[in-house]
């Protein structure tokens, strides 16, 4: 069917107000409450993100001190959610199983009103890597493992948790910026979609639940490993670019390219490039690295597209010692932030999101009833 | 803050194409793929409604017992979800429990490809039933039951898991009616929760899982469960007028009244009304009709605000003898037809859903090092 304005997708129409981020302001940048991520990316820990969007400002050394213990303190799982997550399949997509311990979890520790809703919202960012981490091991390598790592930040927890190892400080380092560049987005497709769950005022797990949902897709957050599958067929990047070529010929999309909202660049990408570039070399990566910066280029020359947040991404990580599947639970790791701290904000000041359709099938029929049909 | 048009929660906003139904066309009518709802739930099992939304056109008598057939087939729940059911406590909110238990249906039959889709929303239909009943029977009652109940229709299986009776023929016309009026309403924000996460060609069972959470919510399908539990505070007419009276001058919002779309009338409100006017004589009713009826007259005269489908919808689903906490989960029961004919028509001609905000926040600043903050 051809395109009309209204199978537009929303693009560019104002669906609510926010003072959480803007995204391509000035054609190309991303601000957290007017700080470029870059900085932040640069020179804070995740939490120092997390608790800006929940709580609108930086925190100091005491606010973070006291936040981050509070984090630490509820990274083990209780017994029933662990259950649970044993009776995954260990085939399942770990999206699925951070969808379903985010669900489970709301059964537990239900938010009995909105006054407990940053209470949710810590305890969700806290849980989230554990239920990841404890899943994971117990499905790849029969582990029951303990989800209360002392690692001080979700950075060095969810590495050691996705690992099995004492996180390098170059690791963890690239973790808190990965962390940092996912942690918001304005209105992208799965923060809508905790907006629009809010807007009935259900409770904050419900619009968790939904957002991971909405981030597993392909067109979403599901972009990082769909990059990686695409980059990791590849020893050379003359095989690259012919492969890639062939793709846009028949017309196919290339996972990691092109942004619903920003027109010339994603300054996600710079950082996570730089990131990949330096943990490649530590990762002896022979190939990963130039298939990634040819097709990059190839994408540039024949559709004027660029990399997004999630192209580089993949290759860093995967120097990080992460194995593919757990790319786009990585980015929920972080988005959670950016979800609660949207719910928030949708509750503050709450008008239920319900559009209108435009009405294309048929007209008015009478009933006939089943032995005339 | 003061309602600005973009605050409007999308109200009247064309956020894509559908040709499952038509609210409000000619101010007041409910027609899904052109029949009015009236006549569907007079004369139709609600299983002739759920295939008219995902196949199409109403299925010829073969047609019904083959799908009425598969259903069947479907009710018994696998044993690692009835082990997540048992986890789940007794005074967790049954909506919570449906949210859980899609989730995890779709960890233990995930929809490998689109192609899977039909399978999928039929197994969701067949099993949303049956996790209710589990649950509930287990936590109230400590009863392990077998959910692979004889009856003919989904509305005859959920009384019999619900009630633990075998349902009498009235209850059960009426079972097929309710699930019939509740099965499908265009954009809500349930559906459109669905449409947008399927807009990143993320899997059925996440886009389900999202609208249950949606559903939820109060200001949506929450709202027959609230209903109730204004109804039921009261014994005589004059003391509900009183009461709601008093809700009005402290600008409280009567739950069960108004529409983001009806302006005069909701005609599922008619059929609801008929329904709990009839029940209650055989329920030997003293008080929840007139009741209900003296809160709907002040409503009209105080607000012009008339009642909404969850209204009577509440008492009539009391008369057949369901608990309040099991109402909105009903609704989900029937909804999940309409959800996933939503989910079927975006993937059809999918494009991602993604609004805009307007930013109000505050504009770039610079970055302060932790110890300078
Ligand atoms: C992100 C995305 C959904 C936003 O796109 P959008 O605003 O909906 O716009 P469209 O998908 O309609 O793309 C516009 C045009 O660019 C093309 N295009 C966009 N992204 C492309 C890609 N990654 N590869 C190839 N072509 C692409 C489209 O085919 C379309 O071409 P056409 O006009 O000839 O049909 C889209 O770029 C995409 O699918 N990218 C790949 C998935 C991805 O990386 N997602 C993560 C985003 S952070
Ligand atoms: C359904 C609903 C969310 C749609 O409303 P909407 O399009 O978002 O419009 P609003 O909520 O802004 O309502 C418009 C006005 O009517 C009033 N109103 C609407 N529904 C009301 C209700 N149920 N009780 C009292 N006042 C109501 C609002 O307070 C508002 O008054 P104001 O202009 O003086 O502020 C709303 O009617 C509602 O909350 N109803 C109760 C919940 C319910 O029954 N939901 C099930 C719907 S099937």
């Amino acid at each position: 069917m051809a395109e009309s304005p209204i199978q537009s997708g929303l693009r560019g129409v104002v669906a609510g107000t926010t003072s959480l981020s803007t995204v391509g302001a000035g054609g190309d940048n991303l601000r957290y409450r007017g700080y470029d991520v870059e900085d932040l990316a640069q020179h804070a820990v995740f939490e120092e993100t997390a608790y800006l969007l929940l709580y609108g400002e930086l925190p100091t050394r005491s606010e973070l001190d006291a936040f981050e213990k509070r984090l630490r303190g509820m990274r083990a799982l209780p017994t029933p959610l662990r259950d649970v997550l044993e009776r995954i399949p260990g085939d399942a997509h770990p999206m699925d199983v951070l969808r379903t311990g985010c669900s489970t979890l709301g059964t537990l520790y239900p938010e009995q009103s909105f006054a407990e809703q940053d209470a949710a919202a810590e305890r969700l960012l806290a849980s989230l890597p554990s239920m990841l981490g404890y899943w994971y091991r117990f499905t790849r390598f029969n582990e029951r493992i303990d989800t209360a790592t002392p690692d001080a930040t979700i950075a060095g927890q969810v590495l050691r948790l996705l690992t099995g190892r004492e996180p390098s400080d170059e690791h963890r380092r690239f973790m808190e910026a990965s962390l940092t560049l996912y942690a918001e987005h304005e209105f992208n497709a799965s923060t809508f979609t905790a907006r629009v769950i809010a807007g009935t005022l259900s409770d904050l797990y419900s619009c968790v639940t939904g957002a991971i949902g909405a981030l597993r897709g392909p067109l979403h957050g599901g972009a990082n490993e769909a990059a990686m599958a695409l980059i990791e067929q590849f020893r050379e990047p003359a095989e690259a670019v012919a492969a890639v070529r062939a793709m846009l010929a028949r017309k196919e999309k290339v996972m990691g390219f092109g942004h619903a909202v920003y027109k010339h660049r994603d300054p996600r990408n710079d950082v996570f490039k730089q990131w990949s570039h330096q943990l490649a070399a530590n990762a002896a990566d022979g190939y990963l690295y130039p298939v990634s910066e040819a097709i990059e280029q190839l994408m540039r020359d024949e559709k004027r597209l660029f990399s997004n947040a999630d192209f580089y991404c993949a290759s860093a990580y995967h120097f990080a010692g992460i194995e593919t599947p757990l790319f786009t639970p990585l980015f929920a790791v972080a988005r959670v932030s950016g979800w609660c701290a949207h719910i928030k904000e949708q509750r503050a000041d709450n008008k239920l999101i319900r559009p209108a359709a435009d009405y294309i099938g048929i007209d008015h029929r009478s009933f006939v009833p089943i032995d005339k049909r």
